[in-house]
């Protein structure tokens, strides 16, 4: 079986195009009530010119069939005078080179070749014409009929939980937050029929102020139907959904089509705390909803591949899914393709995060292949990024950037401490990626740009008597302001000292008087931070009562901002829409991974798990387990106050642990490494059991 | 009627776009025995994601309707949560500024909004969210259902000279070279019918090895017919086709639409030889059937948008048609979008003849506005062939490059001196758009380059024994190689001094030692320069052999390469195929550009003919009479041995001629410049009569 797979054809097509294509689509699905409201930025596009090629050596003659998305000519040798569009051809014996042109602009330009021994693969180069011979993209598209311009997420079918009548007409519920094509069965009479939608009940009974809508005439409709079911064009986010029909039009029962990604749960988490237990499975959830063609910010009203929140649902991925498909597509789409007029999503932090999210990838998966392949357009990227430095070498928005940082009330002019610290990151990525690469030249610049960097932004915002780095600093002087944000990402990157860090966290984080974060992405950083502080405890209390509060408001997933001062409906607006909030963000799924990684305590020390650390932490819980998936295979926890038990199925572990007695194992070495703190080597296939004291 | 017209709405895109996408279709267009053949370069595509703004002020409130190409969204005042897709709104009064968003990923997004005072045109502003606001582009498009994306050329019927029978097949014989859609009429009966088509008679009677070729099935194109005729969808080029039908498919006779642009035939020219009459006449036919969507190379191959034909196409347009259409529609095409990876058509020298050929376009049109709407992309394509200089400070092809020069006998490796001469010229061409545009430290720099780089070429090319500049230069040694080419560039551009320009006519030029060119394409700048040179004579005569040769063979249009010492048939091929010759290729049209040029005389001395030079020449001709465009208006020219009469109807020029006495004008004041050089000035309106001798 594995020799057939290994010989099977695909679509192959211009690497890198299959998501840009596919980013352009999803980019423009974004309605506002009904009327379209495409991103606000560039979208990139598909090559739609472009050329394969592959060398053969045949001992005999070989029959080949090609199909193509696009309009395809084939020649041999070089001889393009004579081509061919036939769909099968006999190859010649012999050593020959196959040329396959393809035009396509509608969709992406693809390809399939299926022979005995000749397969369209990503052993085929292919080119746009730009002196690029490039390994051929593909993904799984393995059939002539599985047309890689015909993808599209699975659908389930799903029933409301409960129909009421609402003013004279149907208010369905179907239960918590969902994502799909609403359908109506056996439709009959003719009129029109609106489609009011709601994340909350409020947002469904506002005609006037809801945020997606749709629309129909039952006529039109029923000529569309299937077997008696007419499906709406577009799927939205809802979970009620209120039906104003004219007089006369009439259906049997409205359901849905769920659309998803199906993804695997591969991690785990119960534990003493139920509460707790209910906010992870609704982290899963929220954040599988975002899960899409990419990461979505929200599934109600963007829809958009935003680069920042991005950054966050790939973490989270890896403590869940560790789907990197949905990775690896959104990371190629948000890129696009040079030149480079605009940051990513327009936000120079966005472009910045785009850096860190592949070094994040790269550390997680151990691949490659694809910094290799995306290494080009990391280059020019960062060299766009670099341009524009002020006089003293720190980044700056330009007039037409948008520097975002939080939605606060932050004054984010001049440099801006944030994107100082996360820039240093990035050049440090870029330093990790050249160095695999192999240009040690490129390797050593961006090490001494990311040092000069770190350097400079410690000595000219650092402020010693507030304990932290200051907001921003214009026209060459710092101004007072003190926030959380550069502070945050400053420990998590490790670039503070041990006093340092220690004043961070009592000046700043802990402390009152610095303005509160209040999105679930600031959140998200913030509360990883104190993690890495050892304030576990303090961490699960703000679990809690932070994610705690939004299940208590009724949330069945995870919000795109949080303010427990509110009142009443006031929670659902945002962006002056009385329904503007998303009740379905991406980055609200935060607790995956602070889960994950800082109480079940897993972290990869070497790329692809090769090695990794687990540093359980009951954080105040009673007892945990739970399970993190370490690339194919998985490190399973289980931890009370007096046991461990830790089981991999892969690589090489480092287990630490806190014991106020000495610990006992009778499966391996217990280590004292002073403090209380014991460490064991964790190996492969076998499981540890630990007694110790919390 | 004029206010009419200035409030008519137009149809909006973002500017450059839709030559952009036209030709992105018109590239893929080529076909090679009924195979698809698209060019073989990148070829760029349309934004899909675009937004138009407006600002106004009103009395009143005010109804407008709108419509798009794509799915569009108009909101006001940047309320982009409440946006509307209705055809018709209605505009609040005050001021406002009007937003649209369009998105279309098939074609090209466009715009159209049509009210009592406000009107879509190009006052309103586009942008691709890369922070470029611009004036939006717009053309002749000002009805709702006159859509871009329909943009079709024109299209009269034409019926075949004669019908003959060869080998049981009909063979039509159109009387000349032409192009369009071959129609059959009442199709009766089932079966195959297959259409070989032939710009000579041999090729139409070869169906193994013609060049274009067509098919269809009876049944399907009765089903395509329209008032019982079946246009085949693709058009050809052709004069002759050849019509092999399965038995019993019968048609009652076969005609087609000729498709062309309704250019007007603005200049004029008569003599006294008719040969040379006829070889005018042909020569505008066939500029005219390569004038299209773009200046194409040659209508029955390529069908391609080359720079380097073009470059030659614009100036015998400039001499004919006037038509600035399809040459706007041209530079945008070839000049496409950033970044840049290879040059255009691939080839170094045509990036570099796109700047003269945008300088020429201000030269005979004083257009600045296009040149202000290409100049950001002219500055990134100079960046880009400077980036190519190598040590010495000389441009090289890189290996992906092709330095074409000429369909010869040469080697272009290293510095190739044409390339030098050429960039030379292209700088100089952006110094002076830099100094329209107003930036003077960018004038100043491309000055210097250019002077830097004409002297160096001078300093390493020149050649005092022989007489000329050599070749090209590898590894800091310039070869022993002496060709016409780079002598024909310096003389044009004015780069050689008195006693260099005679060495070279001397030398080179006239040398028969000194490789012959073979190309219409090449020949070209070749005539021109004996031209220049005062050789009216000589070029005269070569122009009655060389076209008139072609004539004689039996031409109905000039060819891509004429050899006479070729056989028969042989003059068919080219690119290793027996048909591979174009016989309709664009630059076999330079008779145009020389007679109106050198003969009739007429060149423009500043920008958009204000004011220009009347310089005729008999060049051994008893008599001539002739009109050149001058923009809107044009001169005309009549003059045999004793008399010449001069008429214009715009600008100021200045009638130049040689006398061997001294000549009379009643209507004005004859200048004597010694040498039997007289001059007189010539006002718009007026009519010119002189005595002189020749």
């Amino acid at each position: 079986m594995a020799s057939q797979d290994k010989n099977k054809a695909t679509w192959i097509w211009y690497p890198g195009d299959f998501e840009i294509r596919l980013h352009e689509k999803m980019s423009a699905k974004r309605t506002a009530r009904g009327v379209a409201y495409p991103a606000y930025w560039q979208l990139d596009r598909h090559y739609s010119n472009i050329k394969f090629r592959y060398a053969y050596e045949l001992e005999q003659e070989e029959e080949i069939t090609i199909e193509a998305e696009g309009v395809f000519s084939l020649y041999l040798d070089g001889k393009d005078n004579y081509r061919t569009n036939r769909s099968s051809i006999t190859l010649p014996a012999g050593r020959h080179e196959i040329m396959v042109s393809v035009f396509n602009d509608t969709e992406m330009p693809a390809l399939y070749v299926a022979g005995h021994s000749i397969q369209s693969d990503s052993s085929w180069e292919v080119t746009s014409y730009q002196n690029d011979w490039l390994p051929a993209g593909f993904w799984k598209f393995d059939a002539p009929e599985n047309r890689p311009s015909a993808f599209r997420l699975a659908v389930t079918p799903q029933e409301p939980v409960s129909v009421m009548d609402q003013e004279g007409h149907p208010l369905l519920d179907f239960g918590k937050e969902t994502f799909g094509y609403l359908r109506f069965h056996n439709l009959s009479g003719n009129g029109s029929v609106n489609v009011y939608f709601g994340e909350s009940i409020t947002e469904a009974l506002s005609p006037d102020e809801c945020v997606t809508l749709d629309a129909f005439e039952a006529e039109e409709a029923r000529r569309l139907q299937e077997d008696g079911v007419f499906t709406l064009e577009e799927p939205k986010a809802f979970r009620y959904a209120w039906i104003h029909a004219d007089p006369g039009v009439t259906w049997e029962h409205v359901s849905m089509l769920y659309e998803y990604v199906p993804v695997q749960y591969r991690s785990s988490f119960d534990c003493s705390d139920p509460k707790l237990n209910d906010i992870y499975t609704m982290s899963l959830y929220t954040l599988h909803l975002n899960t899409r063609e990419f990461f979505l910010d929200g599934i109600k009203r963007d829809r958009w591949v935003w680069s920042g929140d991005a950054y966050q649902a790939f973490l989270m991925n890896y403590y869940s899914f560790f789907d990197l498909d949905v990775t690896r597509r959104t990371l190629v789409a948000l890129r696009g393709k040079d030149p480079l007029a605009m940051h990513l999503n327009t936000i120079v932090d966005y472009s910045l995060y785009w850096f860190i999210s592949l070094y994040d990838y790269y550390l997680y998966t151990g691949d490659f292949t694809f910094i290799r392949q995306n290494y080009d357009r990391a280059v020019t990227l960062m060299e766009f990024c670099l341009n524009q430095r002020n006089e003293e070498g720190f980044i700056e928005g330009r007039p037409q950037d948008w520097v975002f940082v939080d939605w606060a009330d932050l004054t984010n002019t001049g440099a801006v401490s944030t994107l100082q610290i996360l820039l240093a990151r990035s050049l440090e990525a870029m330093g990790a990626f050249s160095d695999l690469i192999g240009d040690k030249k490129a390797a050593s610049t961006y090490g001494r740009l990311a040092a000069e960097l770190k350097e400079k932004t410690m000595a000219l915002f650092w402020d010693n008597e507030r304990g932290g780095l200051l907001h921003h600093r214009v026209d060459g002087e710092t101004k007072p302001i003190l926030t959380k944000h550069a502070n945050m990402f400053a420990m998590t990157y490790g670039y503070l000292s041990e006093v340092q860090r220690s004043s961070v966290i009592r000046q700043v984080m802990l402390n009152p008087e610095v303005p509160q974060i209040r999105t679930p992405y600031m959140r998200f950083h913030e509360l990883a931070v104190l993690c890495d502080s050892g304030e576990h405890d303090f961490v699960r209390k703000e679990m809690l009562s932070y994610w705690g509060g939004m299940m208590d408001l009724g949330a069945t997933s995870f919000w795109e901002e949080y303010d427990p001062s509110l009142a009443d409906d006031e929670h659902y607006g945002m962006y002056g829409m009385p329904f503007g909030k998303s009740l379905c963000h991406a980055w609200g799924a935060g607790p995956i991974y602070l889960i994950g990684k800082y109480y079940l305590g897993i972290t990869p020390a070497s790329p692809g798990y090769e090695t990794y650390r687990i540093r359980p932490n009951l954080g105040g819980l009673q007892h945990m387990q739970g399970t993190v998936p370490i690339g194919e295979g998985q490190v399973t926890v289980k931890m009370d106050l007096s046991s461990i038990r830790v089981e991999s199925t892969n690589g090489s572990g480092l287990l630490t642990f806190a014991s106020s007695s000495l610990p006992e194992c009778p499966d391996a070495e217990v280590r004292a490494m002073g403090n209380n703190i014991y460490e064991i080597t964790v190996e492969a296939g076998k499981l540890y059991r630990i007694t110790y004291e919390a």
